[in-house]
């Protein structure tokens, strides 16, 4: 059985699924592992590969969604402007519900039935919402989302439909993560929430496959969305965990991306302060990213110092800017979160000089379809025409 | 260089991308392929596994979205409600666009790059204009999408991202499809819709997939939502192409499924007709498969009768109640138009005896989040709570 350990305080505690948090610092808790050797068992199906980097004795199969195995895309058009002979995106928007929020999902969800867990909740506003109840409902567990006041008819109907237990909260969304989790040790309702620790190490095997399909080799940087740090801090486990077992022998450099209008963990990057400050009024179109009170921000900050990693923010309208780019020149079509990385390495680009062969992935979290509002901006061009003068009117279009 | 064939009058012509219809009887042609040896290469990456099943000389990898290699996921909830070893989900929500459509888009476009054309088109409302807007700008080509004038703003965004060139046209849909095809010829944009030849070969991939997913055996029963009958023209032909080669001994059953508010093709066969009937007034939820005028509905006809296939309708509270099911008891999140698949197994098992053993498969064709409309009739039970009175509310709702 797996501890959970503070690498703030440095103490390991017994495995408690319902309150990961420090006794101590109140920091989220990580998976300490033994140490083994590992292994990628290439021939398995899904999170069978990679059973030795999981926190898992065995892979129950019935709980799969079909998650992972993404593809990781050369983006040519970008290349040839940044003059870079590798930038690639590893697209999670092609998830079953559409997000990165399977890959943590779908390994909590399998520690929840192993362990006998027959109420798991979440608390969220969008993709993790939608994706807990998809996995839930899949496991045939019951599943409590409680859900802030201000959330949209789209997304209180696309996580309706998995019949998860609905909770609409008044109140402040920061305490309500400390509640949800202080309510779930009371009532055995496992909240696997943004920084829980198996979610955590769902979110390496992103990591791991970019090992795999770049042929075995660490890219020289990842860039990926920061919100809640789970996310980031799961990624940069994935290859500690490679150079650990002498995989690889140097690590990526990790650039974490805030929305300006909401980056209390850029912002203490900035100052060289490690601990965050709490945003009081977020503003920013990277809704699925706009976290004024980050759970794993202090956790990033020392991670991604130690690591000698980067964060920063960029405006939305880099952001919308970026993410026409990715659609208009790329083909890929993703929220405004996520086109933050595209953002950011233009905004490093104008700097920093990468080397020419450094291979550089952009991690495009979730689909544009969750947030088609924000695309009510846009310029849109439309031609209209009659059966009768269609000839005329595409003629005129032909240039 | 392959050619076109039409298998209603057994003559064949000579490629034409921009026109591929029967000069005598109108009818929509198939590529017509050399006799040859085919063979799997599974080292190869995506579409280059499939290449000997493919009109296509070599795979252009820059012009690949990630497409395919979906997952085949077991339904045990309903393997055990109808008493049957083996309910498959093929779940092609998980494309890059969401929609099986991008398997056609990705060959079709592979096609005109190879044959330098510069300029694609569609004729679509939905996942195919988002399809093929995303592989137009992927592959830098200049793309043509006509759109009905009833199309939502929700829809006009996703796909105007991509920046193709969007006309909204007047006037009736089926005359528009024909128009289109004529104005390509003239000012040789390639208009890759519904049964264009190229992309129904990409729609094989589907099924070539499942027969290696399922350890290189055909499956007894493809349920298939059906509209212009491209997709199940194209899964016919995996099997057809299998058989030929020796790899299998057996096709499976196909089971075309049309919403009862535009069944065309399903009426006609009911009534042992060779030939559909345009509907007038086409009435149903599941807007993706509501084509009253199917281009290739007496194509399918024909297949369907030759190859001892079935087609039916179900209800529009038919796919709504197996819309829910599939979302509730599998954690899928699919459109109507899919779920008429599952109403269809449902519907077919009160009557049909299937054995026990059979392996029946089901394809989940586009995200449900591509018309979340759909679900505004699902009843919502939402509950209230502030942080205060969070643990009363949570403590009533454990059961």
């Amino acid at each position: 059985m797996e501890n959970l350990e503070c690498i703030f305080c440095q103490k390991t505690y017994p495995l408690d699924l319902f309150f990961p948090f420090c006794p101590e610092c109140k920091e989220p808790l990580l998976i300490s592992y033994p140490s083994k050797k590992r292994r990628f068992f290439l021939r398995r199906q899904s999170l069978g590969k990679y059973l030795d980097f999981l926190p898992l004795k065995e892979i129950n199969h019935n709980l799969i969604l079909g998650e992972g195995n993404t593809p990781l895309l050369r983006l040519n058009r970008l290349e040839e402007k940044l003059n870079l002979s590798s930038v690639l995106a590893k697209n999670e928007t092609i998830n079953p519900t559409h997000s990165f929020k399977d890959r943590g999902s779908s390994v909590a969800v399998q520690k929840a039935v192993s362990q006998r867990i027959d109420k798991i909740g979440t608390v969220s506003t969008g993709n993790m919402a939608v994706s807990t109840a998809a996995y839930g409902a899949r496991a045939g567990l019951k599943t409590y989302v409680l859900l802030k006041e201000d959330i949209s008819q789209e997304k209180l109907l696309s996580t309706a439909l998995y019949d998860p237990v609905l909770v609409i909260v008044q109140g402040d969304y920061g305490h309500l993560f400390r509640q949800s989790h202080l309510l779930g040790k009371k009532f055995k309702i496992y909240f696997m929430n943004s920084v829980d620790p198996f979610r955590i190490e769902g979110y390496k095997l992103t990591g791991l496959e970019i090992y795999l399909q770049l042929k075995r080799q660490a890219p020289q940087y990842i860039f990926v969305p920061l919100s809640s740090g789970g996310h980031l801090i799961g990624l940069m486990r994935a290859f500690q965990d490679l150079k650990q077992a002498g995989f690889i022998q140097e690590s990526p450099t990790f650039v974490g991306v805030q929305p300006k209008g909401c980056s209390p963990i850029a912002q203490a990057y900035a100052q060289r302060r490690s601990r965050f400050k709490r945003i009081a009024k977020p503003d920013t179109i990277a809704q699925a990213i706009s976290n004024p009170d980050p759970p794993g921000g202090n956790l990033v900050l020392k991670m991604i110092r130690e690591n000698k990693g980067i964060i920063l923010d960029v405006s939305d309208k880099e952001i919308l800017a970026a993410q026409e780019t990715l659609a208009e020149q790329e083909g890929l079509f993703c929220q405004p979160a996520s086109a933050t990385v595209l953002a950011a390495l233009l905004k490093l680009s104008e700097n920093m000089e990468f080397r020419s062969h450094d291979k550089i992935v952009l991690i495009l979290t979730g689909s544009g379809l969750r947030a088609v509002q924000a695309l009510e901006s846009l310029g849109l061009n439309v031609h209209q025409a009659s059966l009768s003068n269609l000839e005329k009117v595409l003629n005129s279009l032909l240039i």
